[in-house]
């Protein structure tokens, strides 16, 4: 069983790593590990049973998904820490990592475990594994891709003046939906005209008037897996100047994705894309970076960005979303899912190159 | 403007409790005090201006939104948390408050002003304002609460045997959305047959059977407010174990409404919905809380259930839904999100009484 192999994998690295035992309590990270949602703690410990505690309200799905996973009902008065300190001296645990616990709940059980088990925050443990997909991710990867592009389809073919930036947003969604998407990966954002210049512009009841930029950055969800692409497109017919950078940015968007391969660093791929804008003239209108991983979630790591340390890796999935924003003016952006192969990059998103509306 | 009646209230309260400051590092806590969305930090001295710290991304968005605020760029490389220390310093701030820092970031500020500044966590600060929900908040509320009984008759209508838990998902937020839905308040769960005993069923590709159990738990989101809405269907006829069931449910739904007053006590509130569902033979199977408040989150204080502190104000919105959850057989709620009135509870989401789709 896949989800078995992962925890032998973490198992390795955190046992190499001089621990004898991982608490898991990030949702994402159990779920990744288990398959089980909505519990509270994966206990992995590196010679026993792996335990996954559970508040009531989630402990029979959790049974029923568990397989293979000892299920341990949490009272709603107990003290989960405090349950899982006792069981880390049962066990006889001295070194416990932690994935990411918040600040309350760390020293709550650094208290409750003092004398017998030390714990460290080691998240990017889990993070090496969750960063590089395998063959079934990849597979639900691809279907949240393909779900994305029949919405982006129904966007450029719904998109009209007159119509508010929330009325294309129900098309998109329903397009999805009807496909098959199990959801959204994030807030579906059609920005048109003055808000197309903010690259966070989400989607109101404003009205899209004719020649406006409308950047909509919309993602299906497959599974648990997310997607993620941008267009821009142009409500009606498009101006030289909206052409010309429109231009710009999918040449960035092209330089950048022939740079994303197997041991490039992320701030360099940034780099290839930033170098297309600034000589244009623009660079100081590419505000955000590059882009950046996406799985389970729709950010995640490894980043592309100038402040970035990682280096890709095959499996990776990153997004590649350049963009060139002028307040008053509107804003363009061009987004796809890419997959880092062996050989080439593989895009999970794609088509639908064109600023254009028209029909 | 009643976003700075906001900050006013918030400043007394800090000020009461000796501090000259509050940093608010939470996104919808900023949102609630200043209209401005993705910005990092707003800091609030008691004497003088309130800046907004925001990352290039959205530092555009922030300065078009943040009228009356002064709004400082982060850069890229700049450390957030060393550049607010040495502000809280040139402002001779001694005593600062702040809201929800992770233990990474509590640690580096508190490093950062050591000698300077003493900072505490008091996030339930600014819970106790956004607890009580102000008109201008309520008309919002209200209408994200029609706009999701609109996705629940479209659900009600749309329910039969043979179709997808996903496509009938499909047609709650397409309804929705075509009313005005601003997006969706969390993850639409359509949760059929053996699912339906899973309170966090979600939806998923499951073909709904005839004489399915259907829990329809959704909410729909105006402008940035949450609403949540639960109802339970039966796939074509009902049984009268079903009916039965549904009958416990909505008794104690209709008795908890009752309960729900100024004054009364959250622990109370869930009490009298337990009781029913006690007395009726079904306690253990009802494994949850009976509610929580909403707002600008789906899931924020206060709450009703066995080990609630809380005490309802005037203003509070709160979600009312007890259910029955039988592993193997299916499961049954029923909620509404109720306003705490001065003489009443006021629904903000109601109608779709009935167990029965048959047409």
């Amino acid at each position: 069983m896949k989800i078995l192999n992962r925890i032998k994998a973490l198992k390795q690295v955190f046992e190499q790593k001089g621990f004898d035992g991982f608490l898991i309590a990030n949702n994402l990270n159990i779920f990744y590990l288990s398959g089980v949602e909505g519990a509270s703690c994966l206990l992995i410990p590196g010679k026993s049973e792996n335990t996954i505690y559970v508040y009531g309200v989630n402990y029979e799905q959790a049974k029923a998904d568990g397989k293979g996973f000892d299920v341990e009902l949490v009272g709603r008065d107990e003290n989960l820490m405090a349950k899982i300190a006792k069981r880390a001296k049962a066990l006889g645990l001295k070194k416990l990592a932690v994935d990411a616990l918040n600040s309350e709940t760390y020293c709550s059980l650094a208290k409750d475990t003092r004398g017998n088990t030390r714990i460290k925050a080691q998240g990017n443990l889990v993070w090496e594994l969750r960063k590089v997909k395998d063959e079934e991710e990849l597979k639900l990867m691809r279907k949240a891709g393909e779900l994305t592009v029949t919405g982006m389809k129904a966007a450029h073919e719904t998109l009209d003046p007159g119509l508010e930036e929330i009325q294309v947003a129900a098309e998109i969604e329903y397009a999805m939906r009807r496909k098959g998407s199990w959801g959204i990966a994030f807030e579906t954002s059609v920005a048109s005209g003055v808000r197309s210049a903010f690259p966070h512009g989400g989607c109101t009841d404003r009205k899209i008037r004719a020649g406006d930029l409308v950047v909509i950055d919309i993602g299906a969800k497959y599974h648990h897996y997310c997607s993620d692409m941008t267009r821009t497109f142009v409500a009606g017919k498009s101006s030289e100047k909206q052409m010309k950078l429109y231009r710009i940015v999918h040449e960035a968007q092209s330089k950048a994705h022939e740079a994303i391969r197997l041991g490039a660093k992320g701030r360099n791929v940034d780099t290839v894309a930033r170098n297309v804008i600034e000589k244009a003239g623009y660079g100081e209108y590419f505000v955000h970076g590059l882009g950046h991983g996406i799985g389970l979630e729709v950010h995640e790591p490894p980043s592309l960005s100038p402040v970035s340390k990682d280096k890709l890796a095959v499996g990776n999935v990153v997004t590649n979303e350049p963009g060139i924003y002028l307040v008053g003016f509107g804003g363009i952006r061009v987004e796809d899912s890419v997959l880092v192969g062996k050989r080439a990059a593989e895009k999970l998103t794609q088509g639908l190159n064109t600023l254009e509306t028209e029909r």
